[in-house]
This record gives C-alpha cells, sequence and structure tokens, in this order.
C-alpha cells in the first residue's frame, strides 16, 4: 500500500464442498466456480473445502490469467482444503493446525482426518495478511460435543493471529468459521484480536436475509439440519482488522443467492461472501474493540466450555484407559487357562480351541483399541488442559494491565 | 526495555533429560538443577525434555522466588517437555507443534509420542520473544532417515520465527535442535531468519572443548553413540537476534563441565549453555546475514533432502497400501471359502475352523496395521510436498527480490 492513499479490495470467500464422489454435481459446480471468478475479478480468493488437489489444480489453469499467485495448503491425511488465489504476489505461506480437531473414532464427522487448519498467505500489496480459515463443524446444536474443540480452535485462532499480524498492516479473514454470529467462539475470537465483522459494519447489503450463509432455499442444504431456523444461519464471515495508520471500511457485502447464473444448480451447499474493503492510510485504527471487562467476561465463559470439555475427556480417558486394563486381565487369565491345559490340568475335558481363539482375538481387539483411545484422550486432555492455561494467563494478563 | 538503554540478559539452557523411570536419578538430578538455579540467578531459564509435569511442579514451587514467572508446555500424548522459567513477567505463550515427528511405530525412538513443539513465551522486557525448542532426535549419523523430518522442522521453526517475531526487539532461541554446527538444518534455520550463534560470537568462552554439549566426559552419556566423535558434539544452542534499533551482543558463554558443585554426578546427560548477553538500544541490527546466493544454496540443500524424504515416503506409502490391498483380497477370498461351506460345497473334507480363524485374525490385523501405516504416510507425504512447495516459493522469492 505504499505510496497509494487509498485501495479498494474485493474479496470472494466461499465454503465450496468439494469432497470427491460424496458431493453432488461437485466437478459441474468447481466448473460454475472457476467460470464466475474468472468473469468478475475480484482482488483475493479465499476458498474452502476444496478438499481434491486436482479440482484446485483445475482451478489454478482456468484462472492463471487473472489471478497469476495462487496456493493450496496441505494437510492432514485429506487435505486442509483450503486454497487461496490472488491478484498481488503472495510472498509467503504458512499453515498452522489445531491442536484438536475432534476424534479419529467419530467416522461419520470426517473432521479429524482433514488436519482443519488456518492457511497463511501474505501478499505483496505489502502488508497484507490473508487469511483462510476453518473450524470444526457443529453437528448437533442442542448436544454440541465439538464445542470444546472449536472454542480451542478459536482461541488457537485468535492468538495466532495476534502473533503473527504484529508488522502487518491490514489482516483479513474469510472462511467458515461454524459458529453462528453471537457464539462464544466468535466472541473470543473477535473481541481477542479485534477483527470486524464485514456483515455487521458493511455501508451496504446485498444478499440473503440477516446475511445468512447456509439457507433452506439452496438445493443441496440438508433441509433437516435446518430445521431450528428456518431463515437459515451465517457461518461464514469476512473479519477484517487494520493495523498501525491504516483505516479500514467495508463499502460493500454481498452473498450469493440462488442458482448461479445461467444455471440450475447453486456454487455449493454454502452461500458465497463478497466484500469490498476500502482501506486508506490516514487516522487512527478503527474499531471499536470491546472493553476489558467485556472482554475478561467473554474469556471467561470460553474458559469454562474448555473447563467442561476437559472433564469430559478426563473421563473418557480413565473409562478407556478401564477398558484396556480389563482386556489384559482377560488376556492373561486366558494365557493362564491355555497354560494349565498344556501343563495337562483339566485333561478330562476337551479344551474348546475355536471359542478359545475367538475369545482371545476379541480381547486382544478390546485392548488395542482402548490403548489407541486412552492415548488420544490424554492428548485431548493434555491441549484442553494448555488451552485452560492460556486463558487463565490471559485473564491475569488482562487484570493486571488493562 | 523501554528507558532502558542497556540491559544484561543472562540466559540459562539445558536439556534435562528427565524421563520418568527411564532416566537414571532424575529426581536427584531435578533437585540439583533446581538448587543450581535458585543460588545462580539467571534472568531466564529455558528447559527441554522435563517430561513429567511433577517434575515441573517441584521445580516451579522451589524457584517461585527468584523466578516468579513460570509456564510449562503441554502438548503430544506424553508432553512437550519444554517449560520456562523468567525473572521477568510472561506476557503471553503460544505452542506450535511440528507437522511431523518421527513415526508412531519406532516405540524405541519415541519422538512421536513427544508432540515435539516450538514453545514461545512473550516476556515484558518488552518486547522479548523467547523460544524453547527441540527438533527431532539424530539416533544413525551415517544413515539417518529422520532428516527430511528434522529438515521441515528446521524449516517450520524458521518460518514460525519470521512470522511471529516481526513486532519483537529481540528474539532469543534455546534448545537442543539435535543437529551440529555446520548441518544444512542449522545453517538453513540461521540463514532464513538471520540468528547468530550465541557460541560463534561470544567475546569470552568457558567450558567443554568447542562448546560440545554432549561429551564422552559425562557419566549419562552413551559412549557408543559418541564414537564417531570422541571429542562430543555440539547440539544445544543459544541463539539470537536483534530487531528494530536494538543491538545484541554475547559477553560470555559458558557450559558446565562434569559433576555439579558438591556432588558425584552432573545435571544430565547435556551440558548446559549459559550466555550473558548485552543488549543495547542503539544502531543498526548487528548480524552478518548471508547473502541472496548462499541462503539460496542452502534452501536448495535443504529442499533437496526433503525430495528425498518425499520419494522414501511415497514409497513406504505405495508399498502399505499394497499391503492392506492384499489383506483384504485374502479376507475377501476366506469368506467366499466360508459361504462355500455353508453352501454345502466340499462337504466331504472336513473344515479346519481354528487355523481358518488364525488366518482370518492374522488377515484382519496385516489390514488393520497396513491401512493405519498407509494414512499415516500418506499425511507425512502431503506435509513434506507442502514444505518442498514453500520451498520452492521461498526460492522463488529470493531470486526476484533479493
Amino acid at each position: 500500500m505504499e505510496g497509494e492513499p487509498t485501495l479498494r479490495l474485493r474479496i470472494f470467500d466461499l465454503n465450496c464442498w468439494a469432497i470427491r464422489y460424496l458431493s453432488k454435481r461437485r466437478q459441474e459446480r468447481i466448473g460454475l466456480i472457476g467460470d464466475a471468478l474468472r468473469r468478475d475479478s475480484f482482488d483475493l480468493v479465499l476458498l474452502q473445502e476444496v478438499w481434491s488437489e486436482q479440482d484446485y489444480s483445475e482451478l489454478a489453469v482456468k484462472l492463471a490469467g487473472c489471478y497469476p499467485f495462487s496456493h493450496y495448503f496441505r494437510s492432514g491425511i485429506i487435505g486442509s482444503g483450503l486454497c487461496v488465489f490472488s491478484r498481488f504476489p503472495i510472498l509467503d505461506t504458512l499453515l498452522y493446525q489445531y491442536s484438536l480437531n475432534g476424534y479419529p473414532y467419530m467416522l461419520q464427522h470426517g473432521d479429524w482426518f482433514c488436519g482443519k487448519s488456518v492457511g497463511v498467505g501474505l501478499e505483496v500489496t505489502a502488508p497484507l495478511l490473508s487469511l483462510s480459515v476453518q473450524l470444526h463443524a457443529e453437528y448437533c446444536r442442542e448436544k454440541d460435543a465439538y464445542l470444546p474443540h472449536r472454542l480451542v480452535q478459536a482461541w488457537e485462532l485468535a492468538q495466532f493471529i495476534r502473533h503473527t499480524s504484529k508488522a502487518a498492516d491490514v489482516v483479513l479473514l474469510g472462511g467458515d468459521l461454524n459458529m453462528h454470529p453471537e457464539d462464544v467462539g466468535i466472541r473470543l475470537l473477535r473481541g481477542w484480536t479485534g477483527l470486524q465483522d464485514a456483515f455487521a459494519e458493511a455501508a451496504c447489503f446485498e444478499g440473503c436475509k440477516n446475511g445468512c450463509t447456509l439457507v433452506p432455499d439452496n438445493c443441496f442444504t440438508e433441509q433437516s439440519e435446518l430445521q431450528p431456523f428456518p431463515l437459515g444461519i451465517r457461518i461464514d464471515y469476512i473479519l477484517y482488522k487494520a493495523i498501525s495508520s491504516f483505516t479500514v471500511k467495508c463499502e460493500e457485502l454481498k452473498t450469493t443467492t440462488g442458482p448461479a447464473p445461467g444455471t440450475d444448480i447453486p456454487f455449493s451447499d454454502h452461500e458465497a461472501v463478497m466484500a469490498t474493503l476500502h482501506i486508506q492510510r490516514q487516522g487512527q485504527p478503527g474499531g471499536a474493540t470491546l472493553g476489558t471487562a467485556e472482554l475478561a467476561d467473554v474469556v471467561t465463559e470460553a474458559r469454562t466450555e474448555v473447563g467442561v470439555g476437559l472433564r469430559a475427556a478426563q473421563r473418557q480417558r480413565y473409562s478407556s484407559g478401564r477398558m484396556a486394563v480389563l482386556a489384559l486381565l482377560l488376556l492373561l487369565l486366558q494365557a493362564a487357562a491355555a497354560l494349565g491345559t498344556l501343563a495337562g490340568l483339566g485333561a478330562e475335558q476337551p479344551f474348546p480351541k475355536l471359542s478359545f481363539c475367538l475369545l482371545a482375538f476379541l480381547a486382544l481387539g478390546v485392548l488395542v483399541l482402548a490403548t489407541g483411545l486412552h492415548l488420544f484422550h490424554t492428548m485431548e486432555v493434555k491441549m484442553l488442559h494448555g488451552t485452560e492455561d492460556q486463558m487463565r494467563m490471559a485473564l491475569r494478563a488482562l487484570q493486571e494491565h488493562p
């Protein structure tokens, strides 16, 4: 931004829902997204859930003309699904993987396998720190077992932004945060970083009612998931923050509504969010950051939830450990019985080889599984405990240096 | 450092080798370390391999008087082993876990279970960024299977420092880097961040010859490990860097030599490193950073090694995938045989229940193991690929903006 008094930045953010073999009409939609991005040229495009590297490559080839710079963030077993396309050179990238991201045994909720992460691109429109992020999905609002994990992620994301953004002029975050605007995780992230919500700040808005990005009108949306929210929910965000002597204003915010132009299907099961930001070198950094007392309240609320998760993880660690010990005892008992038979004890009765073998198989399986679970929950306890510690330290710092 | 024209900072760094049940005379040594730290008061103490939280708590209680601020970094299944004690308030902490850290099935090399990480403490002697780190151990210099993983860690550490240190005045790194001073990983870390080696810069040095920290005279050192290096090796470092308008000079560097005062045992199987730094607010940031061509050479060398690791990981992914497919085929074959028997085919021969059951058990075990390995190596390939990508981007940036 050197030498330029003002800059207009157009940003496109979309959760593409491009899961190979699972997402409906994936390739067609990726094609549509590419066409739209080429037609309506943005400065910065932040995409999530582009799980297949081939889809990314196709997009990169198609968009090479108008977005000469791009990056795909690799992580986890499946990948992070994050990628960035930019009209400005991407100087550097960094990937931060959250320490907690669901459970490997919840196969139907594939979050654990994805290596959910923050992908950071540093742009030469210097220094613009742009982040593409996705947090753990919420599968059930009433009984949200993943809330502590999502809060750890929100906290880690906020800490990561605080630590990496100090030399940036402007921080931009786009992504599917899987949280409603009033949820504690969003309040924590916004309060702890000072990021502003483009929807709340926009001078002019056009799109789905209340800025919703998961709406019942979308033909790919699972209607049952949205039952408690007949108007839809807003979980995809563009957040921004000016640092040093810049001001950022959101001139306009749009969401897509319904089918893509000229077709009968939308881009994705989420709506895209498009913001036009106006960046100016002058004045104090804007942004109504929370007061110390309010911020302390949010951190306390988040810490309580993390504490609830910690106790649940401790219980699970204990019960899986107990299960492993029981399986080991059963195996030892069997070994003793087998040795007894070999030594000629109870030789008058036939030894039930098959059921003995099956039982040993079962016990061994339970032992391996329970040990794995125990190790996993041990790690979970450590990370939740560490986050609780950090939050306590943050609260102390808030009290001592408001 | 506001208002203070100069500051003298005394730093203590030690790999404590405090593994419960495995490290010899652990509790006695932890006691000795605590006594020494209390007696000889430093400003900042960076410890590694404090694997037991109880050892940390004991130290924290003992040192509360002279080091009122401390933090233990929790991560992985066992923990990160990292902790920091400080005379100055620790304002904030952050933990970054490396994306690759050995193999879960190499149980004898426990690195995978430790969650090796960078622990960052931000001190109020503001802003001092102090890092306590440990990288993957080297188990065999001639055939170092972990070199690509260690290089990924060195790269991630360097990137992490670049991204988090921009608002710091001084960056301090202490830890067991498990690399010799001339190794490519050290050259990459130092070249990419501009960190200086306190041993090389010290005006005055006292301690083991050549600054070695793993020496044959130490009674806890495995003599066989040091056979190729009869004088010992230097793998524990204190590195530093001044940013903005500060200069840092290393006045004095010391290592411990032999038994702790008044006893017959040393603190650990590593020697401690102690530096006295002189920080001054004036002049240009010092430090002979590498020239662009030299830096490009180092990054290219590191990228080649990461490429070698990538190809090895791809081979392992392929062979574990093939093994899983074979095990699955065997299981299917067995299922077909069992169904055939049930349908009355081959009823004239007795069905070998026990061996059938054992074979199924074996095939299932191989299937589970091979699938696990395949998933793990898939993740490894992704991370090595991602790092190679980042290094390529760095090389391009070096060429275009030297």
